[in-house]
């Protein structure tokens, strides 16, 4: 059975958690306390020597970290992945452009706000995560303005992705008022059939919804 | 022709150059000023609406940005990407280190100290980059300690994406000297025929050196 090691809190576990959902995936969850320390143990570092959830662990004990690849390995020759190459190519773009330029803006704001007592270097740079983070959901806005979907005329893995933190992003001191195309994108995710919520499953195996 | 919007001091756009190159693709090079801020005009925000380059210009008009989406599509179906399902999600899953834990300290501490006048902010920001930039380097370090390539056991667009930075680490403050599998790995990277230097052609059409 597929094993992931994952943070309830966490919008990067969130993202496989959506997307077994999805696929009628049966696997075994593993909470891991990241504000514990627990990602940089020894034994999760034989894990992810980079020490961060979400990981994926295959049957044969195979480890794949970063949750936009786990999205990737798992979507292959599904719908959620675009069979077409050029759409292939715009779904790794904005999956990209989500781990450079949205998360460490959108998702590091949250964290800071929701789940730490703040540093002052902290602090010291949370107006700018700001700025980056309302600049990303200008880009979103853009886009969305034309297309009803990130990867292409279906949504996609891209969709998760850019989902999993976006939905929450008013956690992290972000209006989302000002951009109607986003909050109808946010609404059309969470009308597909076989949606979850961020809120998972405790600890153990969890079984999909329609098994 | 393929056309590339790219910056010369970019390790960014060195990745499409050099995986161009390798491939023996001709493409029109252009040139992109981020010092004088030509990534933020109406007309580049018409290309890529993030403001950064590279940006990959199809023949049809179609606009690819971010660096490793664009080195995904122009790898399919080449030997830069690996044709086995989990060899290919292992370079994704790397890849996605490099955007993440790799380039927002390495190469943005090189920029700080290469390219700019630091403000105090990033002043105050810099031992953070660094500390950040030594421990995605001993990732790197013990991930090689077992095995030659990143994605597989042939070099692909993983190593590509990662050689970009690593290479100039020092021009960041980085100390290469301790990591001999990271230095014996770059010296492999360098010896594949077709290697190109990070140093680009000017503007203009760039042909592959065997055409």
């Amino acid at each position: 059975m597929l094993r992931l090691y994952d943070n309830h809190l966490s919008g990067n576990g969130y993202k496989p958690r959506l997307l077994l959902a999805h696929l009628g995936r049966t696997y075994e969850r593993i909470e891991v306390d990241i504000l514990k320390g627990e990602t940089r143990t020894p034994q999760f570092l034989e894990i992810n020597p980079n020490g961060r959830i979400p990981v994926l662990v295959l049957e044969d004990g195979t480890c794949i970290a970063e949750s936009n690849a786990i999205l990737f390995f798992l979507a292959e020759e599904t719908r959620f992945l675009p069979s077409d190459r050029l759409a292939r190519a715009l779904s790794l773009q904005w999956m990209f452009f989500e781990q450079y330029s949205h998360e460490p803006c959108i998702a590091v704001a949250r964290h800071w706000i929701q789940h730490v007592e703040m540093t002052g270097a902290q602090r010291a740079q949370l107006e700018a995560k700001q700025e980056g983070g309302r600049a990303a959901l200008a880009v979103m806005e853009r886009h969305l303005g034309a297309a009803a979907w990130f990867g292409g005329d279906a949504m996609s893995i891209a969709d998760i992705a850019l989902y999993a933190y976006t939905h929450v992003a008013d956690e992290g001191g972000f209006d989302l008022s000002d951009c109607p195309a986003v909050n109808a994108w946010l609404g059309r995710v969470e009308e597909q059939p076989g949606h979850v919520p961020m809120n998972p499953a405790p600890a153990g195996i969890v079984e999909p919804a329609n098994a």
